[in-house]
């Protein structure tokens, strides 16, 4: 890598965030490549995370999930097997279809979600300053984001703000998705107490996977979109935008949020 | 919504960027769903460029494209009716539903564009100080970001660092695909002279549509991925990454960028 600094191009190194396709896996049937960054334990966690957050399977579906190398190439593969069949003729092929990735379906999507989930429960009531000590947390415990400067992180946090788990992604729903497999894994959704925070926006595919875990407070660092604050007050939930020192938006659910 | 500030809540009024579903059509048959920040003509771009960068289509069998509303519902529908027909039987569909949206087949796609696109031209040889100042002719340019925060904007550029067209939207993709969608439209693809520049990270996908535009130059605001940096290398662009005031990082292609 060169570097231009005050005029000069110089040699220098640098860390770049590890970017690498999964490809997840439903009993043996390959249902979705995602670009993801790596790490151990992690690609279950995605697999596990991305299916429920596409309304595919509930966890108690599972059987089994294993996470490899690709044989060939660079690359992962996460198998995820079910108790019982997928049913392709039942729509679940062109849902997901639709629903991949970035793109979703989304008058069809959100009737889907609405019909797949119960808004969530009314859940606990937030000091505001619990709520403006949830970055920093974040920031402390990414390890990755200071040296790359790419990633995205998902923090889960109690209703006292302690961080209960955080992953990071090159993709910010990738690391959403890591967050709510793990939270799966141990049991602990629907994460009826629990607080979502994202390093970026919050989109409308943001805040259909945390209805569907079952989250009643979802904040972001940054902006909300139109749909993203639709879906929230639709589904009971708290959305909290722009919380940064100093201050944080409310864009639904305030009830839930004690002023100080 | 309401304002948190000094510890005091508040009600307050803000604009939040629009996200709302646009399905893309081919022939009739629906290829994708997008949520993308609505704007009249930006959905025939979008349709444009995303069908490019996925290798579906090339612009010369592109017959007809036209936008609407959805007949109910939000969003809206871009219809693009080709020369010819597409043939699923020849992996279009396949490769289609690997590519979509941010889940792209890496190892399979990168072959995919390797063999579907050649490297970018030699092209220009570009002045550091005119790369200096494209991230706040960008930001100059933006209508919405500063109101709302929400939006990525991707712009092209020429080698002098004169803006030929800027777009915006809640997906950092779609910003892409609606550039190089009307630059489709003005028949100026492949872009062999031209920088394209986005507000955000430079992934393994930006590339890849970059590449298919035949654009020589890429710059990003943030951090690029290891992949982004691979693709680059091997597609002869320049790459890029951290564009900000008083200095940015080479991450390929140097000696397109010429020292003061």
């Amino acid at each position: 890598m060169l570097r231009r600094r005050d005029g000069e191009i110089t040699s220098a190194s640098d860390s770049v965030a590890v970017e690498e396709p999964l490809e997840i896996r439903v009993n043996g049937q390959a249902v979705a490549v995602t670009m993801r960054t790596p790490g151990s334990g992690e690609d279950t966690e995605l697999a596990l995370g991305f299916l429920h957050g596409e309304g595919i399977t509930t966890h108690n579906q599972v059987a089994r999930v294993r996470e490899c190398r690709a044989p060939e190439g660079d690359g992962g593969i996460a198998e995820v097997d079910l108790r019982g069949e997928l049913d392709p003729a039942g729509g679940w092929q062109r849902q997901f279809y639709a629903t991949s990735s970035c793109g979703i379906c989304g008058k069809a999507s959100i009737d889907a979600v609405r019909a797949a989930a119960d808004p969530v429960q009314d859940g606990p009531i937030i000091d505001s300053r619990a709520l403006d000590a949830l970055p920093e947390a974040l920031r402390e415990n990414q390890r990755v984001f200071e040296r790359t400067g790419g990633l995205h992180a998902a923090g889960l946090f109690n209703s006292t703000g302690e961080l209960v788990v955080l992953r990071e992604d090159v993709g910010r729903h990738n690391a959403v998705d890591k967050v709510i497999g793990r939270a799966l894994m141990r049991d602990l959704v629907p994460l009826d107490d629990q607080i979502l925070l994202v390093s970026g926006r919050a989109s409308f595919e943001i805040v259909q996977k945390a209805v569907l875990a079952g989250i009643p407070i979802l904040a972001a660092v940054s902006a909300p979109s139109s749909l993203a604050v639709r879906l929230a007050e639709e589904a009971n939930m708290t959305l909290i935008g722009f919380l940064r020192p100093g201050g944080f938006n409310i864009y639904a659910g305030g009830e839930r949020i004690q002023p100080e």
